[in-house]
């Protein structure tokens, strides 16, 4: 790790910022200044404002995307405000523009209030087609995304939720198929109920899974738990039917499926010899995973996966942001709902082929061809469906 | 004028914005990803975090300006809302880049308020290296400017105000030099007191003028007057001392100099021949100025300026704003002062040789080599001395 550390710290500084804005309109005449900018740059001024719409048509608009922190859970680092998370937000964007071609704005801003990031976010949307909401800490992310959802015309994303829910439920889908398992049947826990944990149950909910237990720093989420957030105890309501109380370690007992996105290290060789025969594991805490590959494979689990690039299965969410928001500014929708969600997962899913599905291979990579053109054009037909 | 709209509409089409936003990271393998994005981006996060100078080092903000606009005084157009403002925004931006090399974001945002724009601007500003405001309407724009430069520890600079109070302060210094006249003794007409009338007449002021008459639509700004604004009531302070009431007509008798920021062909050859002789004569007014310079000449005016580029003296901010934000982001001062302003009206003065000093050339062109760099070297030589 020190090397990449080293290398990295000494990149950015030649960088100097990993993002640069430059022109697509050459001005070197007074013809050229005159067409760019004053008097010809009032003709498309005035177009939009007797047409809003035409916004699309004569401006960055319709292919720029917002990525907007405040810093708060950045990374395994937290909170460690808008200044620090820069460098994270400048590589989203640099991933926006080299897998789908979108223009992304780093915008990290000095407030952690609610109802201000709410506002920010509305002020801001004229000049953006999309809005991507990065390392906001749970739960209020939950709050300012549903409220933007509902209060803004363009789409509004939060990738820690809905990026990972969506890689995740791709690679389950396929990890079933080699397990010859069905979504129906199996028994699913969930570690780590913060942004990521709650967005993966309801979509793995989304998805038809009905046997799911989510499990806390303080255990089961169970109805009537006190320590739970307003998030926590809705999914609570739609999870645990029996209502069962206790650790993870009694969650998986019987389970076919552990999914972590918690912290390093805490699921042991017995809790996976405890759980279904092939068990499917996704240990996605980075660096660290919830348990390593080697042991887990050595105490019974068919297939393995982790937020990491040096092992099998990398469960990553640049296979999914580029592409949901290529499509989703190429059909210009106005939300990003739960069935493009469903198609992006099983357009993911679909990159690898049946006859290549194997306990090691169950994503495609991150760099393999075509991923986010894929992604896009199930976002757009969910969308044609649906106009 | 057809023309140019028609290719300009044609041209904004074709580029869809005139903006994009690139990498200069490479993406192409595990390894790229691993240092631009996760696990290497954390490194920088972490030193940030320690010493939040740090961002400067390892980021864009150094050399990243946006370009914030709520859309209320765009051009000659007015209050278009900010889509309709976007395509300006983004022609700034790209003046930015192409004059001085530096990154700028458009950002149009959805309010009008006041205390809303300043605390968006205090919110936004981590990210950004300095914050130029745009195309905001008086007297609004005095407030927030004012607050932003208070409140905030980069600079911020609304280019209706200054960018056009530099230049002109330029020209006029010229003018003078062609004319033989001192500015201690000659006596100065603005016309129109919005915000470019309000900063020139202040950086008249600072600059050694000490007789000047400010007229806004109903008259001469004067001590008592009930219509005027705050920022008018300020001004009437420092100028019109006999406390003269009356028109623009009546306030161009014996006048040096006029300076218009107001409407299309409201100076007549009568009243350009109740001037001193020798009369100076900046007719701003866009796309038609005040008076068309054949009429000023022909009346008797020595030298005309307009802020066209198909006269002779174009009054071009692009020769201010690009070399200002380069010289403060280079020396990473907090705030634009009033030596600054004065030392790079001075500087663009200064790109007019002497010896061809002349009623048809006193300020450099539009393209003319090393403008801005000679700008940002006159701010640098005043931050280091302010240091």
């Amino acid at each position: 790790m020190t090397t990449i550390n080293e290398k990295a710290l000494e990149m950015h500084e030649k960088w100097q910022g990993k993002l640069e804005v430059v022109s697509k309109a050459k001005v070197n005449s007074k013809e050229d200044l005159a067409v760019a900018y004053t008097p010809g740059v009032a003709e498309p001024c005035r177009k939009i404002k007797e047409n809003r719409e035409d916004v699309y048509k004569y401006t960055m608009k319709g292919n720029t995307v917002a990525v907007i922190s405040d810093g708060t859970a950045v990374l395994g680092l937290g909170d460690i405000g808008p200044e620090a998370a820069m460098p994270v937000m400048e590589g989203k964007a640099v991933l926006f523009k080299e897998f789908a071609g979108i223009n992304a704005v780093p915008i990290c801003i000095d407030t952690k209030d609610t109802e201000e990031i709410i506002k920010f976010v509305k002020q801001i949307a004229p000049t953006f087609g999309g809005i991507n909401l990065e390392d906001i800490a749970a739960p209020r992310c939950f709050e300012i995304e549903e409220r933007l959802k509902k209060e803004l015309n363009i789409p509004v994303f939060h990738d820690d939720q809905h990026g990972t829910a969506i890689v995740v439920l791709a690679a389950v889908l396929n990890a079933l198929k080699v397990a010859k398992k069905q979504v129906e049947n199996v028994k699913v826990v969930v570690n780590g109920a913060g942004s990521a944990g709650v967005a993966i149950t309801k979509l793995l909910l989304k998805a038809g899974f009905n046997n799911i237990i989510v499990v806390d720093k303080l255990g089961m989420l169970a109805k009537g738990q006190e320590w739970m957030n307003w998030a926590q105890r809705e999914l609570a309501e739609e999870t645990n039917k029996e209502c069962q109380i206790g650790t993870l370690k009694e969650a998986l007992v019987g389970a076919d499926v552990f999914i972590g996105v918690s912290a390093p290290n805490i699921v042991t060789s017995e809790m996976v010899q405890s759980m279904n025969k092939n068990a499917i594991i996704f240990a996605m805490a980075n660096p660290t995973p919830e348990i390593m590959p080697d042991v887990a494979k050595a105490a019974g689990a068919l297939v393995v996966g982790t937020g990491r690039s040096d092992f099998p299965n990398q469960v990553n969410n640049v296979l999914v942001f580029p592409g949901i928001f290529k499509g989703a500014l190429q059909a210009r929708v106005s939300q990003i709902t739960e069935d493009m969600k469903l198609a992006a997962a099983k357009a993911i899913a679909q990159m690898v082929p049946e006859s290549e599905l194997s306990e090691e291979y169950i994503l495609p990579a991150a760099f393999a061809e075509g991923v986010a053109d894929h992604v896009a054009e199930a976002v757009r037909s969910v969308a044609n469906k649906e106009a």
